[in-house]
């Protein structure tokens, strides 16, 4: 066992606050990594809020996750010391189900094993995530930071950048496919840049005129101002996908009704009750889908780096002290953040 | 012109009662036929009651049509006095539009125009269906009944055959894949014996125990009481597709969780609000899609007819005589048909 720091939630409402807990003996399969950089992602706000009935105390939270390979086990392989490695959402699966053996970890039969706040399948341990100066996760489900990445603006890929490309690539967007990207988070503005990236022509939906030149300047194409009915009525039918990153409830249908027949609408920020309903009609009168998708497997994650690495793409992170963590949390919250908030972990150093 | 008999609604309350019309004269591309056999549609019902509010009135209803052809203008080249056709749930459309180009003309992005309460693209006259004893209809949208299929059973495959088989195409299901059908109407029983005809092996949805037995001798696999709680736990995760025939709404979500990471749920009998909600979660966790389909277009249904004609698949019909419609969509109304009913058109003769 060693000592870690790191920053916990003891309960759904109290800020986080500096902690001290153990990080396990390496298993032979697994990878001790001194954590660089932490991206901060809206779920560790609603985990560690128990927004989503699931909390466990006390969590650090943190699956955006950069860092240097100090120790292996025995068996590990694809990793040495000193090697830069990523760890995303995931730490651990069954690994013998059918989507695991897919490389679809995400979707494990028997449930994948969360960063932080699930129980370790061998110890029964909670897991903390990368809120922290380090962390030992099996090898399976470390990614390899590729040469040349900058390494800051890289760590929110390992959720933002995933969850956005996985469902453009199932899905089959291609060079001059109409993409509709809805909500300029950390997501959205991800996945401006992969829709473009696979040469869609990108429109952004955004509820707030004073965001449009913002919009632009993120790439898209196009910017419609969903609140306005001009604008939505003007793009009825137009879009081949829609991908759909709002975190809370809204209203789906003037969405669907901007898709073509066989457009495709996809979830990757909503957890509740779809309401307003559905109205069956805008799905079965045009063949349109609306669908979800959940991060991506780890072959796939180290997809998205490489194919990041390769065309330069990067999330927009503003770096942050780990002692900043909680001020930070209150302006997500607001969405006052370009786009990402990434902890530089060196601040762990600091008197806490 | 000429002077054809039906019956027809004249308001949203009053039974349908006998109605004389004109049909048009000719035009260059049309087919003058003499209906044999109309079967007998939920959406008939649905549409003369307004249900949907889409209705115009007097109507004819009736888009299950199969007869023999008496004669044709002068342009038209796949049909000849005596041919045995079909006119299934359109009878126009745009034909210049990509889905109406890509034989999708269900999905026409003009809209198509219905076989029963829409307005003629030419003359603005309103169309009038098939419970009656002669149609005029384009060549593009009349359909060739294969050599030795029964005429009378074949009839409801020009909607609840169609319905039923596009989807199953659409989603390209095949051999071993586990097909669950949700309700045992006209749409539902076609849908048992289409996804067999696939490969599949299929599950019936029902909400009564007392229907089992009859579930099994549709062909089913296997049969599942829905508001078994139990049961339904038992299949969790369980279906790659699932055929949701059900007009009326009911909560998806327990279906939705029947299926497995990357399965599809399509509705074909819903038009309302999804209520209860759908929750984003089933969508999001398992990467599952919910989708509409709608009938299928000209070409596909003559594939389904050429398909249902080679395997000696037909629909289950109760026949009746045009007098007795009313009653006909009384017993529909409360489920008591197995499962179409089907008006023989030469009753249409006897003193109304
Ligand atoms: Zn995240
Ligand atoms: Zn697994
Ligand atoms: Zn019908
Ligand atoms: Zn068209």
């Amino acid at each position: 066992m060693s000592e870690a720091k790191g920053y916990a939630a003891h309960d759904a409402t109290s800020p986080l606050a500096p902690f001290s807990f153990e990080r396990r003996e390496l298993r032979t399969d697994d990878v001790a990594i001194d954590i660089l950089y932490c991206g901060v992602c809206h779920s560790d706000l609603h985990f560690a809020h128990d927004d989503w009935g699931m909390a466990a105390y006390p969590v650090v939270p943190g699956h955006e996750i950069v860092g240097r390979v100090t120790a292996v086990g025995p068996d590990v392989t694809h990793y040495k010391e000193g090697d830069i490695v990523g760890v995303g959402c995931m730490v651990d699966s069954c690994r013998h189900c059918q989507a695991c053996n897919d490389g679809l970890e995400q979707y494990c039969l028997e449930g994948f094993t969360m960063t932080y706040g699930s129980s370790d399948r061998h110890d029964g341990t909670l897991t903390q995530g990368g809120y922290s100066d380090k962390v030992v996760v099996s090898e399976r489900f470390v990614l390899r930071m590729p040469e040349g990445i900058d390494l800051k603006s890289a760590a929110p890929l390992l959720c933002a950048g995933i969850t956005t490309y996985s469902p453009l690539k199932y899905y089959g967007v291609k060079p001059g496919d109409k993409v509709g990207v809805i909500g300029m988070g950390g997501l959205g503005h991800m996945g401006v840049k992969l829709a473009k990236a696979f040469g869609a022509e990108v429109t952004i939906f955004t509820r707030s005129e004073s965001k449009v030149a913002e919009a632009r300047k993120q790439g898209a194409d196009h910017v419609v101002v969903s609140t306005d009915e001009a604008q939505m009525a003007a793009v009825a039918g137009n879009f081949d996908f829609m991908l759909d990153t709002v975190p809370v409830q809204h209203d789906i249908n003037p969405y669907l009704a901007a898709l073509k027949h066989d457009g495709t609408h996809i979830l990757v920020g909503l957890l509740e009750p779809i309401e307003p309903p559905i109205e069956a009609f805008n799905l079965v009168f045009k063949r349109r889908v609306i669908g979800g998708s959940l991060i991506g497997g780890i072959p796939e994650t180290q997809e998205v780096l490489d194919f990041c690495a390769e065309r330069g793409i990067t999330c927009d992170v503003e770096m942050i002290d780990i002692q900043d963590i909680n001020e930070a949390w209150k302006r997500m919250e607001k969405g006052d953040v370009r786009y990402r908030f990434v902890i530089d972990m060196a601040s762990m150093k600091k008197a806490a």
